[in-house]
């Protein structure tokens, strides 16, 4: 049976508002914070191919969507309230819509987010979802807040670590061995978890923050050149997997520093403030680990244990690099 | 000389930003509403091949991808405020970028809108634009307001019509045969205005609206059914430019009825409000024209000037059918 446009939307992506006055089906959606909140806006596209493999199952596919974005939400301190969808796929193909919207929906009720608009078009498989949240006026967690003195911390799911988003993908892509643990790798990549309540917990706590979609070393970079500052990064004490542990010392290094969709929280505080980002994480359900701290002098420095300096060449995920 | 993603944004998409409190860069741009302001928010998402020719040049495309998110908060009476992009291409490609970037900003100056946040990637060239805009609460134009009595209009451009987006693409794939009009054509399919100040003027004055960016017949499907009725249009009455007016009326129905990408505002005004819709059409410099009115009757009946009604399957432009 073939569906038009917007009998598509209709099926899949049509559920009652609760928040938006409007909901799906007019030409814009309305949001009205609350008085004395800001709203939190940000906007990814997911490409095929980039941002997820042809493999990837729909519903994951859905919720992946839109972790990423509540990931940048996360960042900022924001709650979720609501997202727009836009969506480009080849031909419409109800089987990858049923469990692309459920893997959508299901993430979306967990953090109690609605969709509010969208958009549906034929071209090759992309997705664009921009998600709206609410903060405090003034009380957002931004880039640009580290100070030299401050701790430097990630998240981590309990007992895992960062890095199995790339160890996932270097096991498809042939270059490293599957494990039995890979499933379990698949899902860190395919499924990431945003740490939404851990940053709403962090405000007023932390002093800068970013999600880590690019790698350690890129959003660091990009945390460093908005704070205006530099950072010393202990190797030794980033969090890791057991499966990630029995890898090579230099996998490790490579998947945990320059590996990109980990999703967890990078973010600073004053080491007056160690105690509350326990709580906070403990809070949130999440793992917190001290792995440096922000120093003045530009640049960044990553050194072992010990305090000496670790060698290789790490860079951040660029979308344009040459796979 | 190669760019990354994130020199990327820094060269083509960073300027001062005066509305929001952070600009490009974070993880999300923070917006705020005045008092009393409802946030209209609209997201579409351009594809190459669906939307736009490859033959569009770079300028043109820039210009088009926010004049489409425009025509959705005309089409709601909101005023525009700020945009986030999310772009997809294969390849830095900094000529494209550069009039990309010449042609968003200058419509996004010419409606004082900002760019406030985005994300590049590789990928096939596509475009989504998610824009905001505010509207006082309670006054946003919507397409469930139409009533059976109501008078439909449409807008259009000084001395020109609906359809000419239409003939232009007819006149690249080859069925139409190019005639000395086809720069002026191709202008209307490749630069549509949005028409926010008449969306603006029509607040209080219309009790419904959509944009024009399926075509009239499904556009108007979508106001007959949020509404819940049914509406007859005098094919005659619909303006259209001499260089349609030239071709055979076939043609021309089907380009002013099915035709699509014309972005001018469908709306529905009680009779008694008929001084005023042309002197919101006076205030914003377009044309208004009374095209048809809304019944009770459920459907859609084309009419000529005799009121014969008028025969030919005329349907909307579906983005999933075979062009």
């Amino acid at each position: 049976m073939a569906l038009g446009e917007f009998d598509l939307i209709a099926k899949y992506f049509s559920r009652p508002a609760r928040r938006s006055p409007l909901g799906v089906g007019d030409d814009c959606a309305l949001l009205a914070p609350a008085p004395g909140m800001q709203l939190a806006v940000s906007s990814d596209l997911l490409v095929e191919g980039r941002h997820f493999l042809s493999t990837v199952a729909p519903e994951r596919l859905g919720h992946k969507a839109l972790a990423v974005n509540l990931s940048d939400l996360a960042a900022c301190g924001a709650q979720p309230l609501a997202f727009t969808l836009a969506l480009s796929m080849p031909r419409v193909d109800e089987a990858f819509l049923d469990g692309f919207a459920r893997g959508l929906y299901a993430l979306a009720d967990a953090h109690g987010v609605e969709l509010v608009g969208g958009d549906t078009t034929a071209g090759p498989l992309a997705i664009c979802i921009t998600v709206f949240g609410e903060v405090p006026a003034g009380r957002a967690l931004l880039r640009s807040g580290a100070r030299a003195g401050d701790d430097l911390w990630v998240s981590h799911p309990p007992g895992g670590g960062l890095g199995d988003a790339r160890l996932a993908l270097e096991m498809f892509r042939g270059t490293v061995a599957v494990t039995p643990d890979f499933e379990r790798l698949r899902l860190a990549m395919e499924c990431p978890q945003p740490r939404v309540a851990l940053g709403v917990a962090l405000r007023g706590v932390a002093t800068s923050a970013i999600d880590l979609s690019d790698g350690l070393v890129g959003d660091l970079g990009h945390l460093r050149e908005r704070s205006r500052v530099g950072a010393v990064v202990d190797v030794d004490a980033l969090p890791r997997s057991a499966a990630l542990a029995a890898q090579p010392r230099a996998r490790q290094l490579e998947c945990m520093v320059s590996g990109g969709d980990d999703y967890e929280l990078l973010f600073t505080a004053p080491s007056a403030q160690r105690d509350a980002v326990h709580a906070a994480g403990a809070a949130a359900g999440v793992g917190v680990a001290r792995i440096g701290r922000i120093v003045e002098e530009p640049g960044l420095r990553l050194v072992d244990a010990r305090g000496e300096p670790v060698r290789g060449g790490f860079a951040a995920f660029d979308h344009f690099a040459t796979p």
